[in-house]
């Protein structure tokens, strides 16, 4: 379990949105929430009359060591008084309402609260109580709404699952991991030198064994090779093991008696 | 509680990717797992010896009614034969690993799940036990590594929560909602005419009152009150309620003793 004082250290404390509980009822799920919270890099956590009262153990064990995120997290009677030094609220509203009102996707609030930090400013996001979520009066105190483009036949998020996928989004909306990479920790692409290198090892050592004996085939199939080696972005390390598996399969064959 | 034989109509069945738990722990998380799938449009379940065999009663109430995709989820005994009819598998894996294999952010691989669904192939997303995650023989009958960029200093997601950003990010990978919109139910913006309508009434009565009566500032004055009223896409219904307390106002006025 994990302590009320200890928790991991989740990263620099930044100008990120503040997350507003309204009426929370399970204090595991302000845990998870914290958790979800933590992973998406939002640090800041209001609790507006949260049903159970507040601080419960319960959040801490569900929390998997964001601890520090409800440490200071704050409680509020009301949702007044948990905006009252925001300059923009948005509230999640997963089902429509007879409203008007801005309504933004996860995505398009995420960039937009970016825009609001870099401006100086500062930002909330509410989420409602888990089964009822937002009231009218609630969601007339924000900017605007935020609805999650799912699937509109089987829309039913749990609190920390809503809240991961709006922290997930904050992180993405700075985030410029390219979508597809080689992984290499101990290696690296192979040149093309090095690959036909390997190309001229195999070809010599199928001359050999005979398995390139059809000359009119012969240099369709090296380009079959040829294409299946340089599709997959072999690395060095690999080339390496081919080097040996062929060697090894030809020392085999060299090593066995004559038929 | 939810029964084995009902649960929402989950939308239709399409050709997306196979959700393959390997060796999940708890029953509860295969439940919020499909609850997680049906939010984001995933409706292929596979368990790879699930520690607590299967079914789970469980699992069904967890699941807030995804009950199609538990009903329909097949179980196996190893990867191999989870994944044998596959053409195309990709593996999350939260931390890094000293091995050599294309990297996808969730998005990077959301987009290529897409393509491969539409070159008519079948594509699998491998998720591991919840305290290990995958072990290096189940990473490597995958073709390309998923990891999510999240905040380094705090990467952890349970199950559910992992599956819920792999769904919506699958949803998101065709949604065309635009990110921000003015949701009108009952009433639509309003048109500049409708507006300028509202901004005469209220000279007029601002004019009758005094509150205008400093020709000097008097276009800078009804300049900057046009500048607020432009902002914030008025819509035609709280254009009519303005109107009403434009005239109220000034009824109450015209309506007092002379002073």
């Amino acid at each position: 379990m994990t302590g009320r004082d200890g928790g991991a250290d989740i990263g620099p404390i930044g100008n990120s949105p503040v997350v507003i509980l309204v009426r929370p009822q399970m204090a595991e799920n302000i845990g998870t929430t914290a958790r979800a919270m933590a992973n998406g890099g939002l640090f800041h956590l209001r609790l507006v009359a949260p049903r159970d009262g507040w601080p419960q153990e319960r959040a801490w064990r569900a929390a998997s060591g964001a601890d520090r995120i409800l440490e200071a997290a704050t409680v509020h009677a009301t949702v007044d008084d948990a905006v009252a030094d925001l300059h923009h609220v948005f509230a999640t509203c997963p089902r429509p309402r007879h409203i008007v009102k801005t309504v933004l996707t996860a995505r398009g609030a995420a960039i937009e609260l970016r825009a609001i930090g870099d401006r100086g400013l500062r930002s909330g996001l509410m989420f409602g109580p888990e089964r009822a979520g937002l009231d009218n009066e609630d969601m007339a105190r924000a900017d605007a709404l935020i609805r999650y483009p799912l699937n509109p036949a089987f829309m039913s998020l749990n609190l920390a699952q809503a809240v991961m996928v709006m922290a997930y989004e904050w992180w993405m909306a700075t985030d410029d991991t390219p979508p597809r990479a080689l992984m290499t920790n101990e290696t690296h692409v192979a040149t093309k030198g090095e690959l036909n290198n390997f190309l001229r090892h195999l070809t010599a050592d199928l001359d050999e064994c005979g398995f390139l004996r059809n000359e009119q085939k012969r240099p369709g199939m090296i380009r079959n090779l040829r294409h299946f080696f340089e599709r997959g972005e072999v690395t060095e390390q690999e080339l390496r093991t081919l080097h040996g598996v062929v060697t090894e399969l030809s020392r085999g064959r060299k090593g066995r008696p004559k038929d």
